[in-house]
């Protein structure tokens, strides 16, 4: 039962890859490159954070709709920017049978072509705006670098992607915040700490106006991009040319935006909550919540009872709570294994807290145990929970925020991507080159920088690579 | 606001397409053959049906999970009738960006295959069985027929696809049972009428022992297979070397089985209940069980605030209710617009109304009103409700059990098919070479015998090709 498993704080890659299939959250085993299977338990916390981000969603006017997975070719080179980008990753279905497809049709990567192409049959007024829709499906990129689980996928199955269209520049930008504030709320309920950037011109979405994205920071110091949401302007709109009446009478594209998270968020939640022990879930997303544990010697069908009481207890209030009964293994091997799963708490039922009447609750982020009696255990066990979400949030958010340094020249940034990991800021004057300069001389990742920039704070700063007056301290980082 | 529509009555897959279209439910004005778009009310009814399909799949020991789109050519051929039947219709990846794939991916048709070989690492010993998973996917086929929107598609975008493996055939036949029921009780929570046949060899599973089948009729006579549950013995356990070690310490293989459902069932749950004037939905699947419609001449404060304050209590107790307050269109035009919509249930409230403090309720069924008093309405509306379900379901039962037949020559079979429609009984001596005589015969198809055949009601009956002694009923129909 007890397997040796690669340890968090120091070596996060081959840690990640351990946990999520011993676990049973993914499993990679699957024979195509960059696409795994969802095992029951890894499904239940996926449909969690799933449903999440649908009821953020369904609040803010969104509605769920489902496109084909199919885009024609000519659809999806309409638009020139996009097609240009995406042409290195598309994976095309060329043969129908044994015949040849007379057009070859593209395994979506993204949405936007296949939905612009249906936006044109649905928008002919102003009254008809703003259009708000998401859809949660798979998408398909031919990686060429190496895949990760959950990380760098060739199927992506798990994007959430929505889409909308507005009436002008301006009411399309106040869709950007909300899609912001959407993901915001979102990543703060996972307690997942995270930074927003503009992205730098060169990596902003393929056929964007801009980029706005949201990175954390994994343990090994890396950053990984966990959303991300687009301005499009009216790329799309003039590619394909919807228009829409205006009160006045007169045609006007139509302004479009996207945004979208992937699996990417599940693959956060695990890496930055996650010990040695292995998952550490937030109750409020674990699949469940409490497990049972009754400490039994021999036939003691009292302790049995006493755990089935509280079991149903807790399911009839709600929780989701597993007991278990097994008897081919020991309570210290159940509790491996749930600690391996994440359970954030613990409840143990042997024969002394039968005869006290009492409960044994063990919390996973801290182990530490604490005894309670039977009559007032619920109010204690909700409190645990609540305390089990702000342990875990803190706790990552102090890892994080310790992880952002400044810095001025070169040297000083490669040594804290190299040494200390983590996001380094640098005084930039706003120049493409100078950014991919930046980039190759640090071997890093520039983020961008962020939206709530304090103007002030780069005055009298100078371009870490060109030596003239800095507009941004701009986010470097060795990245996912 | 007035379209012109076709007739249920009158001019059936004309009405499909008319009235799925303009209700919102799927527009199939994608441009990929046999792929079409669920907006945002479709969604919303399909979400439910898939809601209530896992409902009863969790309740009953069932789990989701999630596989690849995709199936590499090694796996998808290894079961060797599997791949005979599926390599006409399979969609294939062969390119990746600009590249040419070393080897070719198949667009899964149904996930056996995929599944399978990840049962091959899953299951090693017999405490691993039973085990029971299903995933809500879609699946592809290269149909060559005219595809039809929602019933012959070439992406299947709802397919509920559950896959067991079972210590024994025993045990996997239970299972076989098991899935029977949860489909029965699935069609009845939805109303539509069904039969449950025992596919003929030459019609069942490609890979299957035994296919039993679930068929619903269409207004227009013409059977649809709504739901499949198929036997695979130890076909796909053999050729993907699954076994399991027995308490005896012997390797066995497993049983497995699989069972499916796609959007065919919301096909057919909007054709068997709608009539001239667009969906009937049965209140319990509605997306919308009820609209208020005030009556407002003017300004018409009071009534609009009586409204909001009907459409709050009703949203408080938990109905999906919409009020439709919109001013530039008539309340007959609203009328009109819910009623293509098949909400259930109608609420109008007018100034007689509000000096009554009444509310006015009509029938989506019956198009019958009553006026009851604002005190007593809840309860009143919620027994409409209910009758609303029964009076649904009895219509389609009732027109579904007029159309069996029973015929011993083939003139008559031939002319029930032609003019009264429906689906007609044959003796049959249980030769495949009769059965494939007669679908060619009469241009039917044979859907097989019913699975609680009486054996008794056969004897004495000859077989309507050869003329030997019949061995069972066998039911013949045009279908989809």
């Amino acid at each position: 039962m007890q397997e040796r498993r690669t340890k968090w704080s120091t070596n996060f890659s081959e840690w990640f890859r351990d946990v999520i299939f011993q676990a049973g959250v993914y499993d990679y085993r699957y024979p195509v490159k960059g696409a795994g299977v969802w095992p029951p338990l890894g499904m239940r916390l996926r449909n969690n954070v799933i449903n999440l981000m649908k009821r953020l969603l369904d609040e803010t006017g969104h509605e769920e709709v489902l496109f084909p997975t199919l885009i024609p070719e000519e659809l999806i080179g309409k638009e020139a920017e996009h097609i240009a980008k995406f042409e290195e990753e598309i994976f095309w279905v060329t043969r129908g049978g044994k015949e040849s497809l007379s057009h070859r049709l593209a395994l979506r990567p993204t949405s936007e072509t296949a939905i612009m192409e249906m936006f044109k049959l649905w928008i002919h007024s102003h009254t008809d705006l703003p259009i708000k829709i998401y859809q949660v499906v798979s998408v398909f990129r031919c990686e060429t670098k190496a895949t990760a689980p959950m990380i760098r996928l060739r199927e992506i199955s798990m994007f959430k992607e929505a889409h909308t269209a507005h009436r002008n520049r301006e009411e399309a930008e106040e869709q950007v915040k909300e899609a912001i504030n959407i993901y915001k709320e979102f990543f703060e309920r996972l307690a997942i700490p995270f930074i927003i950037s503009i992205r730098p011109e060169w990596d902003k979405f393929a056929g964007a106006v801009y980029t706005i994205a949201f990175d954390t920071l994994m343990p090994d110091g890396k950053t990984l991009q966990i959303g991300t949401v687009h301005y499009l302007g009216t790329n799309f709109s003039k590619a394909f040319d919807v228009t829409y009446l205006t009160p006045q009478g007169t045609h006007e594209y139509v302004h479009t935006t996207s945004y979208g998270i992937s699996e990417r968020v599940i693959a956060a939640l695990i890496a930055v909550h996650g010990d040695d022990h292995g998952l550490v879930l937030p109750p409020f997303i674990a699949p469940i919540q409490i497990v049972i544990v009754p400490i039994m010697y021999g036939e003691d069908v009292e302790v049995l009872n006493y755990s089935k009481e509280v079991f149903e207890e807790l399911r009839k209030k709600g929780y989701r709570v597993v007991l278990d009964d097994r008897r081919d293994i020991t309570p210290g091997e159940k509790y491996y294994y749930w600690e391996l799963r994440g359970v954030p708490l613990r409840i143990e039922i042997g024969p002394r807290d039968l005869k006290q009447k009492e409960v044994t609750l063990v919390r996973r982020d801290t182990f530490k145990r604490v005894s309670v009696s039977k009559e007032s255990y619920l109010k204690v066990l909700e409190e645990t929970l609540n305390k089990i979400h702000c342990t875990v949030r803190e706790r990552a958010y102090a890892w994080f925020n310790i992880k952002f340094h400044k810095a001025r020249n070169l040297k000083e940034v490669w040594e804290i991507l190299e040494e200390r990991k983590g996001v380094v800021e640098v005084p930039w004057c706003g120049n493409d080159e100078c950014g991919l300069k930046l980039e190759e001389e640090v071997k890093g990742n520039v983020l961008g920088y962020d939206i709530n920039e304090d103007k002030s704070a780069v005055k009298g700063e100078k371009c870490i690579i060109c030596g003239k007056d800095a507009e941004h301290w701009i986010r470097v980082a060795r990245r996912y």
